[in-house]
């Protein structure tokens, strides 16, 4: 199953650039279909017309591009965004006829019909400019014929879909179940406007996740254990706070490894979720580690707070306050800004009670700046020990309850504001 | 009345440069005092304790610091500050005393002890460090007999408050009641972890504002005229989104213009009212301008919302959004990343009905790049030439209501991320 790509130049800054910008997912049987979207209220109309179609439970493919958001587009967004699913269905029932004339012994569902409400859609890049339509409609008809050269071009995928990257970002698992071998197999891109806050059927942002797997389920269960894997992952990250028109996470499951269905009741179901939590999970610190400019990665884990909602806003608070991330920028270990951050994130504070350390990352060896409302006795010298490396976490303890919240967030530097601040005297690099 | 200074080294910081950094403002007769404070729930001790005496109605001295914000100092933090009061009181009662002895034809008032709870007390620098007390004690002590020599020291008080500004920030008006002439000066000091949220006997956080007038006025007018006037000034700004633990405004108002006492009721209460926002805004709009790094002013006017809490809602949002501030920082009019932040702020949004325009400063002339849903044929280098000077008017409309809220931004610039982000190889700009 699966995936092809090609540069097609689907926006006006991607022109320049030699990099693929349009990659086709597509299954050659119809697959389980789950997606969660930006719940930010100006979203993207990709995200419009695939979430309504995440709904209908089964899916064929997806087709996807970088350069061009499509996102405060108007009506003409939606329509292009509509056609952009339509030239992708087109474009692979022709590649079918054409293996079907060819092929003797090819298995009745490899000639089924595919139509445009099979195919889901989304977009990256920049915001209010029209998707360049003749590029991807020949971006498109040029690229579905290499999904019948190769099988496995999800790497390409992982390139085609990167804006601001560095680098692909991209994962694998395998295990059985029922002595029936299943795969998962996710690529996602993000580095700025991140801090998705995903929900199902809701609408648009700028970090898109792909999953697929062979594996048999249940569209309600593969839903659910979406739901659950980006509640732990892709919703517990923050780059800059800024939330997209454009999030997205789908997932494809098409069922080819046999195994028996998986559904909530299947025992074998736990070890799906877990093997899925881990897919989304790493994908989403890929994300953090390529933030845009970024140079540390921090995974803070608040605790004791009133109730989780609680815990979830301190976090929140400290993690985008742009003083904590300057500071995280410097590595230093400045708590008092992080005292600061908590005390207005709206969350229940009682600074007497409030404890603030740091460790080496994984480290249970916890060193504190701050406990139960002063000061140790521990030197700013000694905690940038561990706050200067690359990598470390902040732990937060309010001491108010037991609300639990981890997230995983990255530095502020001049490096970002370097890269999105545009310039007024190159027109290319306004909007973007 | 009022004010004098002197370098003391109160942070560990302030001890290389050659700043004074302590204030004293006196006022020989009883003042009605007025104070709004940081709603931060982490807040420094001598929020607490100005913010107690500040409900007492009248005060005769506020003693002031910069370079050491006594915030997540424990309970020691809590001594000191009252002692800094005790401190202040002793000082200048033992200035009247000698005062005393030398003059004959001294009015009664003057001799008039004054105690502890008689002064207000405000710290603004770095967190989570003892106070210097012995420094602090000489400090007042020295600070105090300058007092006798000059009654117009405001402008040394607006030097010696200031911590990273670059400039002095001073204002003060003169107008008629009753045919007496009354005097309203301000000063204040902010930059950095800007965004005040204030409210009457709160908490804490570090813009701070001094207000001094020989206005005869019942302190509860006071209290409400301050109020007012915050609520359209300290209250309606933001550098870097993060609110201190010490933020304060405190108003002293004596009498001795001898005019008719200000109540609700009198007429020209509302001249009073008028001069006192004028004298909160423009000070409130100083601490923008010279916001850390900083190279634009923003007015961002938000109207057309649900309600006037939603407006201000989608004005922070957009306020604070790192991608908005870095493209305000290249001059870019990227109105994209505007309603992607309007998106998720949590105030309703209808895309189609959104307007997004640019104007130059109080210019009624709006050019719109986004209008009801669609992009405007207006070109980004077009509205370039209006986001790229060092001020500009944003204006958005909501079309759903009557909710207006206008809040003064700056952008987000490199030299903001450098000043703020400590350097791990010099210990001692850690922690600040």
């Amino acid at each position: 199953m699966f995936c092809d790509i090609k540069r097609i130049g689907t926006g006006k800054g991607s022109e320049k650039g030699q990099k693929r910008d349009l990659a086709l997912i597509v299954s050659d049987v119809p697959a389980a279909v789950a997606g969660m979207f930006t719940t930010n209220q100006v979203c993207a109309a990709p995200v419009k017309v695939s979430a309504r179609r995440a709904a209908t439970k089964f899916a064929r493919a997806i087709v996807v591009n970088s350069g061009n958001a499509n996102a405060c587009t108007g009506r003409q967004g939606m329509r292009d965004a509509e056609e952009m699913t339509r030239l992708t269905a087109q474009a692979v029932a022709a590649l079918y006829e054409r293996r079907n004339r060819k092929e003797s012994a090819v298995t009745d569902y490899r000639y089924r019909r595919i139509s445009a409400q099979d195919v889901l859609v989304c977009s990256t890049g920049r915001i209010g400019i029209a998707m360049p339509m003749k590029n991807v409609e020949r971006g498109i008809r040029e690229c579905a014929p290499l999904l019948a050269r190769s099988t496995t071009n999800a790497r390409q995928v992982a390139e085609a879909i990167m804006t601001s990257d560095t680098r692909r970002k991209e994962i694998a698992v395998e295990f059985k179940i029922d002595n029936c071998r299943v795969r998962i197999g996710g690529n996602c891109k993000g580095a700025g406007m991140i801090q998705p806050g995903m929900a199902v059927a809701t609408k648009h942002a700028t970090m898109l996740a792909f999953i697929t797997s062979d594996v048999a389920i249940e569209p309600g269960s593969l839903k659910r254990a979406l739901e659950i894997a980006i509640a732990q992952s892709f919703n517990r990250i923050t780059v800059d706070g800024d939330m997209s028109t454009n999030d997205a996470v789908i997932m494809l499951a098409n069922g080819l490894a046999e195994n028996s269905k998986l559904g909530a009741r299947n025992s074998r179901f736990e070890l799906f979720q877990a093997a899925l939590n881990h897919i989304c999970l790493e994908l989403a610190k890929m994300i953090v580690r390529d933030g845009e400019g970024t140079s540390r990665f921090v995974t803070l884990h608040v605790r004791g707070a009133r109730h989780a909602r609680d815990a979830e806003t301190a976090a929140r608070s400290i993690a985008n306050s742009s003083l904590v991330k300057t500071s995280w920028c410097g590595g230093d270990p400045n708590w008092g800004r992080i005292l600061c951050a908590l005390g207005y994130s709206g969350a229940k504070v009682d600074e007497a009670m409030v404890d603030v350390g740091y460790a080496k990352p994984g480290d249970r060896k916890v060193i504190f700046g701050f406990r139960r409302g002063n000061p140790t006795n521990v030197s700013l010298q000694k905690l940038a020990k561990i706050t200067s490396a690359p990598e470390f976490d902040l732990h937060v303890d309010l001491h108010a309850g037991r609300g639990e919240f981890v997230l995983y967030a990255a530095d502020l530097t001049e490096n970002y504001v370097t890269f999105n601040k545009g310039d007024v005297n190159d027109p290319a690099t306004l909007g973007g």
